[in-house]
């Protein structure tokens, strides 16, 4: 291990500062297609990002667009982070310009991030062509910005862009920015593969070669253009890099960038390094699915370690074999990463953990072998239906009482409901819902409006049981989520939605399934207001 | 180059046998949860392989199941194979038995199939706990099962099954199979790292030294579990291995096996190694797809190489030096594996890709720059209430055309539109959706059930329209998205609505942004309906 005298100072999470994990799945990994995060949706994958113990969060750029400047000031003064240090991204200064009075260097600055990674070009033709101006004005531009930066104070992480082509390129120019950033000051110079196009072994060859002759302290960018990344990253510790950015996912520009989670697994557990808080790689499948719920991709379930499919066995032929030694079978225990066995066979949701999960949400099956079974095909039943369970933890908790109690928990009977949407000639539109429904024994009929049809019902909903439960009041929906299944159907396809419903102190989710996007939020909505009235432990009456 | 000498004969596709592409997606590739194949599937997956130029395709286990015997049968007998050689995959005879009596061996023999692939346990353990055999009987049933396949003709590969862990707990009895394979008469030895969890440098370092000590021929099968399985593959070439065992789009058991695609297009792009048929990468893309679709995989957008997103670029700062020179931002021509350069538009989006992304769509602005400024304030705009053009191409170019053109494209205009979802007493669904609109100078009222209520409204827009311009019939809606932006504020949040429509030869994108999930879909609706008019050459006329 590499380690520099100035780095050796030690990070809130207990690791210390001799290798780095670094993210920027809210910078780099917002490039993907698809993803467009809101400012909310970023606070909450920073959230996660630093339950899992990475020591760097590069969340965005920060005068480039007013959604990361508001971002910064927003995690600021939101998060508490236990583990990782906020990093802003951003550019060195202008041709020509001094970095003192560069209006994008001074935004670096405001944002108040401790942190800061500058992007430097390392390859003379793009110096050329893209920065237009000359070689030593870069190497002006490098040291003049980190300089800047470090003597306020900050630390200064340098990503040389398109390293690896430029070293290919003109190896003694991007080395020569190399030696320009760490003299000027930088902690970190990475070596970015921008393009994607290396393999390992030209990337062992080259950061051992940069390592030897500029002596700064070596970090790693792989994008994943040619399948390589996570073995580029690794490639680069072989040789010496202590620094490793990647994003939750693999997601980024193209084809994606080195994922997260597979590098995180191998260097603790196939390396024995230590580089995450005790306890937290086995939150990662966890982590994993909930910052791809976050951006509303569906989980990869062939994603190494965290896939649903990666400790999946099609039994048969080994079944009794791994039935005596599962390690046989499997290249690490599941559990290390918060992932687990299954036998394709069998049933998805098996009788011991089902038995777990009842436990973990208080529900006592006592070894009931018959309940359990019937718990287990009815979870099948309903994930063929395209139910899920994993992100909606109340609904299963309903359906685990209901088997369990022997009916389910109503506080309200619904007769009938309907929603209207008109679009009106001037352009407006106008969203009605009825609700009938029965109540400690009274018939109520409401009607609301809602800037939409399920925001219309859950009004109405509302208007009709409020005065019966009070508490409902304080129910607020923080989170919506509609996916379809089947996507070969377009519009007639199956609906799933989530729902999540806090009241102030905890949040629950709920699903709902229908060819219906109305009637599934509707389910969805109606387990959201029974289970928040459980949980405030109000006493079942319909 | 490693070659030995049994193995120099010409293959029929022109390539010389010293470097082997040996597919496996009909028989590992399918072990995917999720993939279940049909003999017409097997069949026309072939063909596919065939075409691309592997130069071996492992078509199953005849004997093992009738669907596996029925397709050796079948492809013997229907496909005039351009290049692949057919093999079947089987196991060493049974413990105590011999080759000679042993049926699964004679299956092998019946099925035809030139070239055999025996699976044997290279893993003292497994040879103990899953065999249940000795040591010395394994390698006994190697010999035996080898010689007799070899003495009736068969071309015979041999696949180390656990290959690695076993090196690692027995490293000479992992060599003495190897060994005994190679003398019995194998031409390839294959080590399989059937669990998946090796790194590349350990995968060489294996891979040399059991060259060395051997002298056998080598290949390399790599499972995908740490995401390293095309870096394993190339690493064992690196160390000599002349065979590689891969599948197409990486299909295969738990999180799958070494990507057939990434791992030619390194050996022909970056090794400069020849492994396929003259102009067989360019058909890359096109196969790799084509595959996915008879498996009933949507394709990965993001696979490496031939993934749609694979050669798109978002960021706006970068457009005016693409302009310059592609090749400074990709990692390889995308023609040459038969993929295509896009830009996305966002809100990183300057003029530069604006005028890219115009002449990619065919829409001339003609280097007017008020007019793309005018398109850059529009999407800027546009993206700032929630739209996304970079999904939605369609919506785009309907934009850029209203722009470049001075108004919009219009086929119908709407009066209005109502929407009713209605749950009953009996727990069903009552969908209906009213639209009224004007097309060519008539007024139109037309009301549709559907199952949901924005399938009402399409139906109700077809059932308004199809007088008019009968080519709506041809339209189909393939995906429908919906995203809820702002996550903050539940069911009132702000939604954007993705649909995809073919029209059976072509799919384009639309997008829809509004409070209201049903106007939403409405607005992507229209957009839908109305590109595809346009491009089948429809001339507007409200």
């Amino acid at each position: 291990m590499t380690t520099t005298p100035e780095a050796a100072t030690v990070l809130s999470g207990g690791l210390d500062d001799s290798f780095h994990v670094f993210d920027t799945t809210l910078r780099d990994g917002a490039q993907r297609e698809g993803i467009n995060l809101t400012v909310a949706d970023k606070l909450t994958i920073a959230r996660h990002l630093d339950d899992f113990g990475v020591g760097f969060i590069e969340g965005g750029w920060p005068g480039a667009n007013p959604r990361d400047t508001e971002f910064f000031a927003r995690a600021r003064a939101e998060i508490d982070f236990k583990n990782a240090q906020l990093v802003a991204f951003g550019a060195t200064r202008r041709a020509g310009g001094s970095a003192a009075e560069d209006p994008q260097v001074r935004a670096l600055l405001e944002s108040g991030a401790p942190v800061i990674t500058l992007v430097a070009k390392s390859h003379d033709r793009h110096v050329e062509l893209a920065l237009r101006t000359t070689l030593d004005e870069n190497l002006e531009m490098v040291r003049d910005t980190v300089s800047h930066l470090v003597e306020r104070g900050r630390r200064v992480f340098v990503d040389c862009e398109h390293f690896f082509d430029g070293y290919r390129a003109n190896p003694e120019y991007a080395k020569a920015v190399v030696r320009t950033a760490h003299e000027a000051g930088a902690d970190v110079v990475i070596l970015c593969d921008t393009n994607g196009g290396m393999l390992p072994a030209q990337v062992t060859a080259t950061v051992a070669t940069v390592l030897a002759d500029t002596g700064a302290r070596l970090g790693i960018h792989a994008q994943d253009d040619t399948g390589c990344a996570v073995a580029n990253t690794l490639a680069a510790v072989d040789a010496g890099a202590t620094h490793v950015q990647c994003t939750a996912n693999g997601y980024g520009e193209r084809v994606g960038n080195a994922n997260l989670f597979p590098v995180v697994a191998a260097l603790e557990i196939k390396y024995g390094r230590k580089v995450l808080p005790d306890g937290a790689l086995a939150e990662m499948t966890r982590i994993s699915h909930a910052i791809a719920e976050v951006v509303n991709l569906t989980p990869s379930t062939h994603q190494p370690y965290v896939g649903v499919s990666a400790f999946a066995h099609k039994a048969g032929l080994h079944a009794s074999a791994i039935k005596v030694d599962p390690d046989l079978y499997q290249h690490i225990d599941p559990e290390r990463v918060g992932n687990t066995m299954r036998m394709l066979v069998s049933d998805m949701a098996g009788r011991a953990s089902i038995e777990l999960k009842g436990k973990e949400l208080g529900v006592d099956l006592g070894g009931d072998r018959a309940l359990i079974s019937r718990v287990v095909e009815r979870v099948k039943e309903r994930e063929l239906q395209g139910y899920t369970y994993e992100a909606a933890d109340a609904s299963f908790e309903l359906l685990l009482r209901a088997e369990a109690e022997g009916r389910a928990r109503k506080y309200f009977r619904i007769e009938s409901w309907r929603a209207i949407v008109e679009d009106r000639p001037d352009g407006t539109h106008a969203n009605e819902a009825t609700v009938k429904l029965w109540a400690k024994g009274e018939r109520i009929v409401a009607t609301a409006e809602g800037n939409g049809p399920v925001n219309a019902l859950d009004r109405a909903l509302r208007v009709a049981l409020e005065r019966f439960y009070p508490q409902l009041a304080k129910f607020e929906l923080v989170d919506y989520k509609v996916r379809i299944l089947e996507g070969t159907h377009g519009t007639e396809s199956t609906t799933r939605v989530l729902v999540s419903t806090s009241d102030g102190v905890r949040d629950w989710s709920t699903v709902g399934v229908a060819p219906n996007v109305i009637a599934a939020s509707w389910q969805a909505l109606e387990d959201a207001f029974t289970y928040g009235l459980l949980r405030a432990g109000v006493e079942p009456a319909e």
